[in-house]
């Protein structure tokens, strides 16, 4: 039962595109990543999911359109919903999500422990 | 289903100790609040809360220590746990918490309706 200084807890990650859990709280957690390239194109069937910028800029496609989420916005992606993170130059995001949710909505990564920053 | 760009938002808030929504994700709200001066003791029974701090510095006084949260730093609140949040200055904060989440966690603010900012 300590604070988190996020920039801190970024500092320790080196990764990037493997969130850190920063925190849990209810049945969510709260997790930190490094983006920097594409991820995949998926989605989570029952969760909805919010990524907040911290650092750099991050676009979000969706299948429709594009979200560029700049430092200090937040986007919350709809379950079911087709999303693209991508982030030509290194962004840090918060992301909020429930436990249940699986990095690419896939069963296999179901296996993956997250680890503590 | 807009990005939240947060201080575009918080200028809109013009009162103290009055959240405005945000974001809802899944059972959870997304509120702002702007903060100056002291609250009262309170708890959540229930509920696990989170104060993220934005602009300022907040302290959350717990009754053996004070938790002293400056930008960028966040602090998820026990439930059943006791706490006064205090800001000698103004201060801009986001708090993530349950949709059944009590202001005060008294049965008295269910009635409590919190617009959207």
């Amino acid at each position: 039962m300590d604070k988190v200084n996020l920039l801190e807890k970024f500092a320790k990650i080196t990764e990037f595109w493997s969130p850190r859990l920063a925190g849990e709280m209810n049945d969510d957690y709260v997790k930190l990543v490094k983006l920097k390239g594409e991820f995949e194109w998926h989605s989570h069937a029952e969760q909805e999911e919010m990524f907040w910028v911290v650092r750099g800029t991050l676009t979000i496609a969706l299948r429709d359109r594009d979200v560029v989420l700049g430092e200090n916005e937040f986007f919350i992606i709809p379950r079911g919903v087709e999303h693209k993170p991508v982030a030509p130059e290194e962004c840090w995001a918060v992301l909020f999500e429930p436990k249940t949710t699986l990095r690419r909505g896939k069963a296999e990564d179901a296996d993956e422990a997250i680890p503590w920053v």
